[in-house]
């Protein structure tokens, strides 16, 4: 099985270098003289500015995660290549930028994969004008959103099922934003529930990440999943779940070293996470309630308070559990996908069948 | 002719009527137990209530003019019901819904058709958490723009030509969005030309308000308006402007009484209206241009320098030649129009013929 493996994890950098090319090109389409070129561009300098900066922001990065299960997904079925498939990908990469730029300005972010946000450019480049950047901001995030709809529902040659892919990427749109209310909800009022956080991560990340590109994928490769829906359903539930887990984990107990972005956001923040939320109902004395109630929200907390926190976790068991948790999710995926081979393409098959060990082992 | 005027008139109060109902019921269906049921709306407060918020805002308004020019370009070619000609009404308001949220946003409006903006009540109903009050209404009209394309994607029964309907959507959705960063752009630097307020009017207002209604209700009718595009645009175009002439020209010269909100915005926001631009090119002298000086940009200017603005207008012939130039789109406009009884049903053509005198013509 290791060959299995290694030919997946090798086909999901394959996907991801090709695909970025493909985004680059995406990107230039819209400036040029074909007939997926923007009307409008031309006037001003604006909304070519717009452009401009969602690109550089798309272009910068991310493990392109989503575009890799569209890809395994249509290849349950075929490797042949489909009409759709790549706008598809690109639809899906162009909502998550839309949900990165409007999480930016919620958030008061000013960095984002390494760079300046795109609310916090707008910021440099209209210093005097906060409320122009702040409408530069929305705006250029509106826009992400309508192009994701447009290259799907434009696609050339329109693909056999074009009209569910369009329909399922507008539902999970709506879908999305519904967990952006849920995730504000979450860090108001008592301390929420695991059930609650589990809503925050099916609505909010599990399905445009990964129950989306599975049924496009399919969908793609001209199969309905309305037969699978159940189980395409149970995976994704329980593989988002698994890989929350783990980010919240490493966002505590992480190396900072390897995380490659400063670790304890998620506290400093007051971001009730799975795992902020188990140091809360952990059962700490006096002393300890105390350090997470001055650390918890607190945007300057340093490093000696971190690792107090830390320590207190791990005295409480709080890092073992998130992480028992998390392959207890993990297997659960693992499993329903165990099922695939006998009906789907065996490659494809592996790959998710060993994504969700892969997911809760990662180090970033 | 006159018949045929006030049948057209009574036919767009009816359709105004119909959607309005429709759009109530639309809502209803979201939180419904049936198909067109918004997953998610269950978990916790905040997706619920800016369900509500969109539903209370959408409802409260407007004169609907986009449905009935939808439902007349379908009447273009048959009477009949058709399937997604609902739906894409719908679809429409939504998209307005979202733009105006997010414009509320951008200007900082406290009230939106006579009662608080979705901006302006979340910042109510959280007045210690104004971050989160922004961040909320972002996301409420994310919603709407979600919403609008899922409305139209997911019509039952698909149609047959849902798809190409789906992807006007979409395209116009990121042409406004341009014409909005157009609209900004407008307030910086030198006094804009005619030519880009023309940009900005055909942007931010036409595509979405009249070419895509007359084109979604054509391919409703399962017609291809792409034979027709040269003449469907030209009759947008200038309409557009004519309108957008009227409206400039009622914010500063219309009667209070009958413009039911408060005549001198443009002025006061210092936005470069056709109206605000032909004042500050105008051959004014010293004491003028210290006047427009003044004025423009000045939240506070009181209704005596309006008054003084207004005079100075006159005396330049700024209200005069703006009419007479929204009279020669609408004529214009009409012309097109008037080319189509030949071709298509004479009632509804009537409609399209008489639209643009009545519109430069309304007083509100």
């Amino acid at each position: 099985m290791d060959q299995t493996i290694t030919a997946a994890l090798r086909r999901a950098a394959g996907h991801r270098q090709r695909f970025d090319d493909r985004f680059a090109a995406y990107f230039d389409s819209l400036t040029g003289p074909g007939g997926s070129a923007l009307d409008g561009l031309g006037h001003g300098r604006f909304p070519a500015r717009a452009v401009e900066l969602l690109r550089d922001m798309s272009l910068r990065g991310g493990k392109r995660l989503r575009v890799a299960v569209l890809h395994e997904a249509a290849g349950l079925i075929t490797r042949q290549p489909l009409p759709g498939l790549d706008e598809a990908a690109v639809a899906i990469e162009l909502l998550q930028t839309h949900g990165l730029v409007h999480d930016d300005i919620i958030d008061g972010s000013a960095v984002r994969r390494g760079a300046p946000s795109v609310p916090q450019q707008y910021r440099d480049e209209h210093p005097d004008r906060p409320d122009t950047a702040l409408g530069l901001a929305v705006l250029a995030g509106d826009l992400a959103a309508f192009l994701a709809l447009r290259v799907l529902a434009a696609a050339e040659p329109p693909p056999e099922r074009g009209a569910a892919m369009t329909a399922e990427l507008a539902g999970v749109g709506a879908t999305t934003v519904l967990g952006q209310f849920l995730d504000l909800e979450r860090d108001f009022g008592p301390v929420p529930g695991t059930d609650f956080l589990h809503a925050v991560t099916e609505y909010k990340t599990t399905r445009y990440s990964l129950l989306t590109p599975l049924r496009l994928g399919l969908l793609a490769a001209r199969v309905d999943p309305a037969p699978y829906d159940g189980e395409l359903r149970r995976y994704a539930t329980a593989l988002g779940i698994a890989n929350m887990l783990r980010d919240d984990w490493l966002d505590l107990f992480g190396d900072p070293a390897t995380v490659g972005k400063s670790v304890g956001s998620d506290l400093r923040s007051g971001r009730r996470s799975y795992a902020v939320r188990a140091l809360l109902t952990a059962d700490t004395d006096a002393a300890g309630r105390e350090l997470l109630a001055r650390a918890l929200g607190d945007p300057d907390a340093d490093e000696e308070t971190l690792d107090q926190v830390r320590a207190l976790g791990r005295r409480h068991g709080v890092d073992r559990s998130l992480q028992a948790e998390a392959q207890r999710y993990a297997a659960e995926a693992s499993a329903v996908a165990g099922d695939w081979y006998d009906r789907w393409q065996p490659d494809a098959v592996a790959f998710f069948h060993h994504l969700p060990a892969w997911t809760v082992t990662r180090d970033h």
